[in-house]
C-alpha cells in the first residue's frame, strides 16, 4: 500500500499529491524515471487469462455466462494496485497547521483495461469497441460521483512511456480526489466569468467559431466537433466537443457515446499516420458538482463545456516550462489541422 | 528567423508562444523531439574559438585587453540564433479577433554561455565563477528592463536533454516578453491576496517556519536558505530564496551574489551525489514591474518575494499533470531533504 496526502501550495493554492513510496532507499533515488513500459505479455496482469493477478474487477463489458475475474470480457475496470488515493483512509478532512494545508489521500484509483489484447490500441479498436470503453467510463464515474460527493473525479489515459505510462497493454485510469485540479478550475473560473459578463457558454461560442472558420478544424460528425485549440501548447494538440452544451461527462447519452468514439477513433489514427506512433495523454475535463452552494449548480451548468483533450508527446520534453507557466509551441495549430486533415 | 506569436487562451487567460519552424513538411513532424544534445566539441558554437558562430555579444565577462568576439572570456551573453522573441517585429501591440487575441513575439531572447569550457557543468565550477554568471544574469536584465518595460523578464537553465537542452555546453537563456507566465501570476496573485488579509509579505513568514521546523530544510548561509517546499511537484524540487525581503532580482546587493553563488553550488553537488548527473530546470521566479497602476507598485514590493527554482528531472516522464495540472510527487520533500542533507 502506497500511503498518500494532498497539499496545498500556500500562495499559489496548487494542490500536489505526495504518494510516498515504501522503503525507499537513497541510492534508489537514480532510478526515478518510470519502469519500462514493456513487460513480457505473459507476465502482463492485463491480458486475458491473467485476471487473478489483479484485485477483483468493478465492473466489466463481457461475454454473457462468462464469470467475474475470469475470461471473456471486453473491457474490465479494475482498483489500480499503487493508488494515488484510497477509500480506507482516516480522515478525509483537511488539517491546517498555519500556512500548511494537508488532507489524506481519501478516494479510489481504478484502471479502465480497453482490451484483453496486449498490442491492441484505442487506435486500431473497431468503433463499437471504443463505445464500450466510454461506457465503462460512464458507468464509473457516476458511481464514484455518488460515492464520493464533492470530489473531483478525472478520466485519463497516459499512452507511451513518454506519457507516463508504465504499463504497455492499453488501459486508462479514474481517479477520484478531495481536491479540484487547478487546471480544471482555471477553465471551470474562466468560463464562470464569461458566462456572468456575457450570458452565455463561451465554449459554445468557440465551437461555434472554429466550425465557421475552419481553419483549425479536425473532423465533425452528427454529435462532435474536434480541432486544434487556438493557443495550443502543443504540437496536434486536439480538442473534442461535444455539440450540445453540457457541463458533466456523466451526462453523456446514449446516442452521443458512438458519435465520440468514431470522432476518437478518426482523431487517433490521424496522429498514428502524421506523427508515427506517438505517446500522448488523453484527458476528460468536466466540471466538477458544487456541493456547497445549491445556487452555484445553475452556473456551472450553464457557463461549463465538457470535453476531450488529446495531447500528443512532442517537443514537450522541454521542461522550463514546468517552472513559468509559459509554453512554446514550434507548431501553429492551423498548420497541426491542414497536416491532420490531409492524412489518411 | 523564426516568426512567432502569442496567443491567450480565451477560457484560462493562459499565455502561450506559436513559434512557426520554417518550411517543416509534414514527414518532418515525426522527428518532433530535441535534437540530440551531445554535438561534437570542435563543431560547438559556445566553446572558446568559436566566438564566430555566434551572432556579436551583447555582455561578456572577460580578461581585460581581450577583445569583444574572440577568446579570453568566462561568460558570454550572446542574441539566441532561433528566438521566440525578437526586437523587430511590426506591432508589440495586441491583436484582438473576438475571443482570441494574439501579440507579435515581440521582445528578446539571448544565451548566457556559462563557461568556455564544453564538459564544465554549473555544480563543477568555482563559486566566484558561478558570482560571475549571476553578475551576467543581473546585468541583462537590469538591461533588459529599461529596454521592454511592462515585460515579463524570465531567466532559466535546461540542463540535459530531457529538461529542454538542445546543446550540451552549460549555458542559460533569458527571454523578454510581452505577458506575463501564468505560473509567475499565480505566485503574484496569490501572495498579494494574502499580503491583503495578513499585512505581510507570506514567503518571509515561509522562510522562517522553514528555518524553524528544518525537516525541510536543504543548506542556509548568511544571505539565502534553501528547502523542498512544503507542497513540492517533483522529487528533490528545491527552492532558494534571499533573506532579505526583496520582489525583484534585478534588486540582488553585490555582497549576495557570492553567497547564492555558494548556495547553488552546493545545492547542485548535492543534487549530482543524490541522482546521478541529472538533467533539471533552474528557474528565477521574480515579481514583474507593474506598470499602469503606480500605487500597485508598493503591493507587489512589499508582497512578492524573489526566489530560484530548481527543478530535477525525475518521475516527471509522466504526463497527465499537462491535462489536469493535478501533479503527484513520489518523495515527500521532508525526506528530500534528509537526503540531501545527508548527501556529500
Amino acid at each position: 500500500m502506497i500511503m498518500s496526502e494532498l497539499r496545498k501550495d500556500p500562495v499559489s493554492g496548487r494542490w500536489v499529491i505526495i504518494a510516498s513510496e515504501r522503503s525507499r532507499r537513497p541510492n534508489d533515488f537514480r532510478r526515478t524515471s518510470p519502469a519500462a513500459s514493456v513487460e513480457p505479455p505473459d507476465e502482463c496482469p492485463f491480458c486475458e487469462h491473467q485476471e487473478s493477478k489483479t484485485p477483483p474487477e468493478i465492473f466489466a463489458v463481457r461475454k454473457r455466462n462468462s464469470r467475474p475475474d475470469g475470461p471473456g470480457w471486453r473491457v474490465r475496470v479494475v482498483p489500480n494496485m499503487f493508488p494515488a488515493m484510497e477509500r480506507n483512509v482516516k480522515s478525509p478532512a483537511g488539517k491546517k497547521d498555519g500556512l500548511f494545508i494537508r488532507r489524506d489521500g481519501h478516494g479510489s484509483h481504478e484502471v479502465v483495461i480497453e482490451t484483453p489484447a496486449h498490442n491492441r490500441e484505442m487506435a486500431d479498436l473497431p468503433v463499437d469497441h471504443i463505445a464500450d470503453i466510454l461506457r465503462a467510463y460512464r458507468e464509473r464515474f457516476r458511481s464514484l460521483e455518488d460515492e464520493f460527493p464533492g470530489h473531483c473525479i478525472q478520466i485519463f489515459k497516459n499512452k507511451g512511456r513518454e506519457a507516463g505510462a508504465s504499463l504497455a497493454h492499453p488501459h486508462s485510469q479514474i481517479l477520484a480526489v478531495p481536491a479540484a485540479p487547478l487546471r480544471v478550475m482555471e477553465e471551470v473560473h474562466g468560463s464562470r466569468r464569461l458566462f456572468r459578463s456575457r450570458g452565455h457558454c463561451v465554449f459554445c461560442l468557440i465551437i461555434r467559431k472554429e466550425g465557421e472558420a475552419g481553419e483549425r478544424l479536425v473532423h465533425e460528425n452528427s454529435h462532435f466537433r474536434a480541432f486544434t485549440p487556438f493557443a495550443s501548447r502543443f504540437p496536434f494538440e486536439t480538442a473534442v466537443y461535444p455539440l450540445r452544451h453540457s457541463a458533466f461527462f456523466s451526462q453523456i447519452e446514449n446516442n452521443e457515446i458512438p458519435a465520440l468514439a468514431g470522432a476518437l477513433k478518426h482523431i487517433l489514427g490521424k496522429l498514428q499516420s502524421v506523427l508515427g506512433n506517438p505517446s500522448y495523454n488523453l484527458v476528460i475535463h468536466t466540471a466538477p458538482k458544487p456541493m456547497r452552494k445549491r445556487s452555484a449548480v445553475g452556473v456551472v451548468d450553464r457557463s461549463y463545456h465538457w470535453h476531450v483533450e488529446i495531447l500528443p508527446f512532442g517537443s514537450r520534453a522541454a521542461g522550463f516550462e514546468w517552472g513559468t507557466g509559459l509554453i512554446i509551441n514550434p507548431v501553429p495549430p492551423e498548420q497541426a489541422a491542414e497536416v491532420l486533415r490531409a492524412a489518411l
